[in-house]
């Protein structure tokens, strides 16, 4: 598995410029971490990224000057990317840099940036030569569709966190508390490689699985328990996020019957994916399985989501919204996202089965691998 | 330990009341999660919290509804607080508790809302009579100073995380990876009664302690190494911090000398923590001692930062910026902060050592305890 060179992030430079040019801009303040790491490799948890037609300067404060001289020198940025220390303040250090670029007009990430922060932006830049334009998702829509190199790692990232999924199901046991098994997974998803979880992970066991959001509690698994076992990992900083069940012992009528309900409806969900279908469609064949089945009530979320850097990010694989709803994106090759339907049940308990996929020229392909069957453990 | 009741939010809610008044404002729409958190006891990614002079309503999509139902049928929500399941989105179904309100100046949190979703606001909410007033800090103000109940559990999630700590410094060897002893952290601090991470774990050895925001890598540790780390567990939804030094075998002349100073400067700090006090004091203490010795230029952030529901709040215990100043706030009791100096040498090494505090009547009490000594393991 190779690292991400310069001319990947190069590359996406270069579109990122055709669409401010498009936009009428001449300039971009990243302010989202997702799209920093995108444009540049630097995964920080703080920085900005000005993005002008002729170079880029990456702000960090003192604390990544180190991991940003690093990837400087070791050539990992591109060669119009300079790194700029941070002085007093960012918003300080940002003017200075904005007003270096003389005219501008500069698009700024509305969606990503406080209103306290943009008005500061504002009140400072007032009387400069930079005017500001307020954009929404000019580096997520290049996101949107994974190139050759995100999809290389995703296909590891999915590989390695199926593997974690199969053992952890078949290694629950009676007596050990959410809690303890939410341990077991982290422990396991970090020696397979993984820089860390994708996301809080969620173990459910008993009335808990009725949760979709459930928190690992101290309870204790039971003779009879479903479990939910939802988690993800992120592997050179992409995220894969999974879902399977399994009963304690041999599973209730009605478990079982939730359980094969839901699987229909993943797998219904699967075979709607191709490029040209629209998220909604895909929810739509997802939901009408569950509706024909008496349980539509039950299935109270979207079948999906997109994923990649961000563990929820575009598109969105849900109910279309009424008038025009320009989030309900048609699908195109390279796009990546889960599917997950689920049923839920108050008091009673719940079923969710998921697998993240790439849309391929002519359907699908699965990064996430384990057997779906409802793991039956003594 | 017992949960916060309902009495506990309702102190903080009137509270809040008495604020807005002074702002001159009738409703205040919180977005940020730690503030609806602090306000009902709900922990969620996603939610939004209306607290008006009249009452609150708290408004979830479907996925965290039947987690917002418990806590409302367990009586664990203040009586005055109702559950609104948002409909088709979050921003319709605010705009329609909005307009329910009648005449309301409605405070908007500055900080914590994106300048996208607070223009849809000012255009969906024209021609109502809903006037929008931007505020910042309304709730954090309140939350700077822990109540009783934050700090019985903030002495627990301390305690715990400390015992954490020394068994890991204690079980650190040769020959594992910093990814590895990662993920033994994270198993430990779950099996220490912790729900979660309070953030991204930091194992660093050798020339990677020079690094303050280290990802654990897959180096293996070698004799001689210094290692540090830097971990945190979130207990009853509040955070702790904390920063051990361990030696693989016998330090060399360097790192002792290091460790040394470092632990100095933390004393200094500790003993500059009393009511009046600002945070810039407190650094300037932790500051003095490391220029003294020659090794002012090695520390390169602040001395601490306040904690508690989130990792990183307010105050701040940093240098003082130029001009007015209004971060850099007096010291009062009840008051929670990590102490945290560090010296970092590109290239070489870098050693730090950080625990929590509460500040009390006459100085501070220690959350965090496990011994400051470099820990020389074989």
């Amino acid at each position: 598995m190779s690292l991400a060179t310069p001319s990947v992030f190069l590359n996406r430079l270069s579109t990122l410029h055709s669409h401010l040019r498009a936009a009428e801009l001449t300039a971009l303040l990243v302010t989202q971490p997702a799209n920093i790491s995108y444009l540049s490799g630097l995964r920080a948890s703080a920085g900005m990224l000005l993005v002008s037609l002729d170079g880029e300067s990456l702000i960090v404060d003192s604390r990544y000057g180190a991991v940003a001289r690093n990837l400087y020198e070791e050539g990992a940025l591109p060669k119009t990317m300079r790194v700029v220390i941070v002085g007093s303040s960012y918003e300080e250090t940002v003017c200075d840099s904005l007003r270096s670029l003389g005219p501008t007009r500069l698009g700024i990430e509305s969606d990503h940036i406080t209103l306290g922060r943009y008005r500061w932006l504002e009140r400072s830049l007032s009387g400069s030569e930079v005017t500001l334009g307020p954009t929404s998702g000019l580096v997520e829509r290049i996101r949107l569709t994974k190139d050759e190199h995100e999809i290389a790692v995703l296909r590891q990232a999915g590989s390695r966190v199926s593997q974690v999924m199969s053992e952890m199901l078949s290694e629950l046991r009676v007596g050990k508390s959410e809690r303890e098994v939410a341990a077991d997974i982290e422990w396991a998803v970090r020696h397979a490689g993984c820089e860390g979880l994708a996301f809080d992970t969620i173990v459910a066991s008993g009335p808990n699985t009725a949760m979709p959001h459930a928190r690992p509690s101290a309870r204790r698994l039971r003779a009879g328990d479903l479990v939910l076992l939802d988690f993800g990992g992120v592997y050179e900083g992409y995220c894969v996020d999974m879902t399977r069940m399994a009963s304690l012992g041999q599973p209730g009528v009605t478990a079982d019957e939730w359980h094969r309900a839901v699987r229909q409806s993943h797998a219904a969900a699967l075979m709607a994916i191709k490029p040209g279908a629209r998220g909604s469609e895909v929810d739509a064949s997802a939901r009408a399985v569950l509706d024909r089945l008496g349980l539509g009530r039950a299935f109270v979320h979207g079948t999906g989501h997109g994923l990649g850097i961000e563990v929820h990010e575009a598109p969105r694989i849900g109910k279309r919204r009424a008038g025009t709803d320009p989030e309900d994106v048609q699908l195109e090759p390279g796009m990546v996202l889960t599917i997950e339907p689920g049923v839920y049940f108050p008091g009673t308990g719940g079923v969710r089965l998921e697998d993240d996929v790439v849309v391929t020229d002519t359907g699908y392909e699965l990064l996430t691998n384990a057997p779906l069957e409802l793991a039956v453990v003594k």
